[in-house]
């Protein structure tokens, strides 16, 4: 499976002060301290490695998310591969949904057959029991959770958020501007609420199910909340970001909230109650790490368009993000936004290694 | 032409101690008194108004670009159909491209035939004299500042900046993340320098012509600069910007700068030294105002998709933004980015007379 051995990694864990990584990933998301940023990637299974493209090559991307052994398998590659920290199991947001009674396909970007715009077709949603709905994902997160255990690594699992969910919903595909959902907020909002609740319910069970299978912290995928005005996300975006994390609470795993674009959200961002928020990569970090204080960990943000520069370049940005971070709480080294399918692995190399030569004295 | 009268706004300009729309403009522009905001919107000559696709039936969209008369026609729809205050010349950023040696075409976005990626290809791209590469953009300015010299309505040119220039013509098309122009600031740096050099001339050759042929301000759109992160956005954008700016100085046109998606290079927009910076609506206005204070003035930014909204909610919105952006030095009451093809014309309407409703004490 491996095209390169976890030496480096394994040699780091093996120092008598080594922690490891689950604890090392933990203990950011909560802000205590630990040796350096734990990494991983966002999308870090994906179409950039060779030997994602061997397994996935003949399938369907929805046959494979429901493909157990296809699926434990790309999750695990870029820890050999590319040296990451942390297994996010593969799957897609769009995942849970036809469990509502809600058609979709992949051509390739996520299409519902009938796009839901009316209180109606919102009432016949469906919340089913995730563990009935989609069995194979609590399989995946409890076969990985075996494999992971020695050596310990981490395992996330994660879920779309409602805006976005409701986003593809209404509008039908993916957009550039999705003015159909955006229009709701005006002329229908309460169908938007209404959907926006559904959506809620399936994200809480669907979250606390992966957490009952073995996910140790989940990531809330909020993509396209950051196309909402800074007002209309106060109103539509933080308090359903805040009732998930309330709802969660009790589940015990760290919560990590990523908003693609939301720059102009940080502060709401925050206001979420996650444990870690996840920025995009045109957010200052410097500035967010003041905003965040001691009240929420970070999570990112280089631009995965470096992901081609050179490794020293790579190496260079990544130093300049510790230095903008400090003192944050707590900061796990990401990408802005997900591994992008060209992007060379020599790169993701050099990205996760300068994780591991930031080791020092605690931060 | 009209489908509606231009009376309401005429019984405005009648008072005795009305101004014109013009001196209102210019005016805020440059941040002196005035006794109201202003009010256009980028994009207002479009596919919303049913006179403008009459006009567009059968044309390409290059050919209509080159139509002296119906260019004017179009540009000028927006005054009585919509009541906007400002009149911007109908053109697209792709314009003055040719003009270099490049090929483009409209499928219906911009398709570059040969992508500008090496150091030979830039060499070879010439910087024309705008008045012979595109002399029906000079025409129809002349004519449109003939047109609206009674009454008084300020005429506006633009051009899109360089850095959105060169990432069409890097990447060959529209993109969602322009990935190829991004890896170039790390992977062919020299590339892009000498590329924006190239653009920076044209641009400001190009709008130095618009201003002698009657525009009385100029927008500088650069919509993909916004998908920068902020540092290399203040090595990449930021000086070329203020390049601009300064040679273009000495025409006495106020300079209004558009950035798609740019919350998070607020600061970076007001050092451009821009007599206006024209914010996308994810923007906090009040914000933005205090980061502004006296420097510059403001544009923007309601979301378009909000045009869609009943019109109480229209004239809500408008003043909630009156409030945010006092005391800003000036204002332009505009969108955060251009007016949709499916947007209500009842919506324009009420945002502009929304406008005209701020009636009232100079701001």
């Amino acid at each position: 499976m491996a095209s390169r051995s976890l030496g480096e990694t394994e040699r780091v864990l093996a120092r008598p002060e080594g922690i490891t990584r689950t604890d090392r990933l933990l203990r950011a998301c909560r802000g205590e301290a630990v040796d350096r940023p734990p990494v991983w990637l966002m999308r870090q299974a994906g179409r950039y490695l060779p030997e994602y493209r061997r397994v996935r090559e003949g399938i369907s991307f929805l046959d494979m998310c429901a493909d157990v052994d296809r699926a434990v398998e790309v999750s695990l590659q870029p820890l050999a591969a590319v040296g990451t920290e942390a297994v996010i199991f593969f799957s897609d947001i769009f995942t849970p949904i036809p469990g509502m009674g809600i058609d979709v396909a992949f051509q390739p970007g996520p299409v519902i057959a009938t796009p839901i715009r009316s209180a109606e077709q919102v009432e016949k949603l469906r919340v089913p029991d995730a563990t009935e709905s989609v069995p194979f994902v609590m399989e995946i997160l409890r076969t990985l959770r075996r494999e992971l255990s020695q050596p310990a690594v981490p395992l996330l699992g994660f879920a779309g958020a409602p805006f976005t969910l409701a986003a593809y919903l209404v509008e039908g595909r993916g957009s550039r501007d999705f003015a159909t959902v955006k229009r709701m907020l005006t002329r229908a909002p309460e169908v938007l609420r209404a959907l926006q609740a559904r959506l809620t319910d399936l994200v809480v069970g669907y979250l606390a199910a992966q957490v009952e299978a073995g996910a140790q912290a989940v990531q809330l995928f909020d993509t396209w909340a950051g196309l909402l005005a800074r007002d209309d996300y106060r109103e539509w975006v933080l308090p359903v970001h805040q009732q998930i994390v309330e709802r969660l609470r009790s589940r015990g795993a760290p919560i990590i909230l990523y908003v693609k674009n939301g720059a102009h959200v940080v502060p709401e961002m925050i206001e979420s109650g996650a444990d870690v928020i996840s920025l995009d990569w045109r957010v200052d970090l410097a500035s967010a790490a003041r905003l965040a204080g001691d009240r929420v960990s970070l999570q990112g943000n280089l631009d995965p368009c470096h992901l081609a520069a050179p490794p020293a370049e790579i190496e260079r940005r990544v130093r300049a993000m510790a230095d903008a971070v400090t003192p944050a709480r707590g900061w796990i080294l990401n990408l802005g936004h997900g591994c992008l399918p060209d992007t060379p692995v020599e790169g993701v190399r050099a990205f996760t290694d300068a994780a591991r030569a930031l080791g020092g004295p605690p931060r």
